[in-house]
């Protein structure tokens, strides 16, 4: 069986992982019989946004890999234990916990930092020759660290989003939410998601799309 | 359009609504081209449970509203100011939450209470012809708040809460999660989800059949 890395960032858009992308993308990796391995950093969020009003709550704290176990029901473990021959795949879904924890692109864009341990882990996967695919915003994550090795991504449409991707050496490719783009020389798979998506039916139809060529890779 | 309401009860399966349940709920609603209005009681949480390690957040306090917005994307309203005009049918997904914080099912079984606004809601939309889909242990919920109305109901195959089920006057029947029950008189579509699903796809089976039927009942 197919074994395939799920990266989460914290459950909602706004602090963490989109929860309907890593929600749409832990079904099409089950439903196309392969097993998920959810797995998340151990640290504490950048903040906390209250999802109803949209303010941050700075007297609040929570943990990237407590909440990422609600997305999992629990079943996630610390990404710092993952090695690269434990999974045949990654997936990275979005939400601003993607552009927040597992990089600083939504504060600093071109010039961000990935974590390390995420860092580290998507090249090794890109260096063996296993596919990744990222969902949303999370393909900024891939062009930061993947420089050097001119990622072809989408983040679909937005211009200064595209800019920030080019700037870091990617190759951006306009793209419907319904839609993927493949990097067939990286092995990297992007779809936009909520970076264009009207509502959910639109964002599975990429997601699925983007799974089912991603375990076509691996 | 039919406008599907869908009642939700915090963010994580231990204390919360179950995330996959209410995601897989979503995603049939708009697939099938109706519009989905989510709303949840606008009260803090029973408690707050560590997804991770299991254990209770004792100092930590969370909002059900401000949670279930993470599920909604932050399109959630308060419940209260829902009418049963307002809406066609009624979707109730399962985890915890529903049997913490929309009733209290989880500590007093079949001596429960429902929160007052959601058992008028219910009883509304059942006394107007109108159907209600329940999922997981939300059924429990469905029982007490209809008690003279003898629903028809699964929550699977547990025989302990099958009997309070039956305590509170409701009609239990055996199902596997990739199944539904159906009550034609009430108006009722019951699911099992992650009482029995040993993944997400069984329980999107399940739940895809429960909103298809749900809307042919509209």
């Amino acid at each position: 069986m197919k074994r395939i890395g799920l990266i989460l960032a914290g459950c909602g858009v706004y602090d963490g992982s989109e929860i309907h992308e890593a929600v749409l993308a832990l079904l099409a990796i089950e439903r196309a019989g392969a097993e998920v391995v959810c797995m998340a950093p151990d640290m504490k969020q950048m903040h906390v946004i209250n999802h109803f009003t949209g303010k941050t709550e700075s007297d609040q704290e929570r943990g990237v890999l407590a909440e990422s176990a609600r997305i999992a029901r629990g079943k996630v473990v610390d990404l710092a234990t993952v090695s690269p021959q434990d999974i045949d795949a990654l997936v990275i879904p979005g939400g601003y916990g993607a552009a927040k924890n597992l990089c600083d692109f939504a504060e600093k864009g071109a010039a961000c930092t990935v974590l390390p341990e995420v860092e580290q882990l998507v090249r090794t996967m890109i260096d063996k020759g296993k596919p990744v695919a990222a969902i949303c915003i999370a393909p900024a994550l891939l062009a930061k660290a993947l420089q050097g090795y001119t990622p072809r991504l989408t983040i679909g449409n937005d211009p200064e989003t595209a800019a920030a991707l080019k700037a870091m050496g990617a190759e951006h490719v306009d793209c419907p939410a319904t839609d993927i783009v493949v990097d067939e020389k990286n092995r990297l798979v992007t779809t936009p998601a909520y970076m264009l998506a009207g509502n959910i039916a639109e964002a599975a139809t990429g997601i699925e799309k983007a799974i089912k060529q991603l375990l076509t890779m691996v």
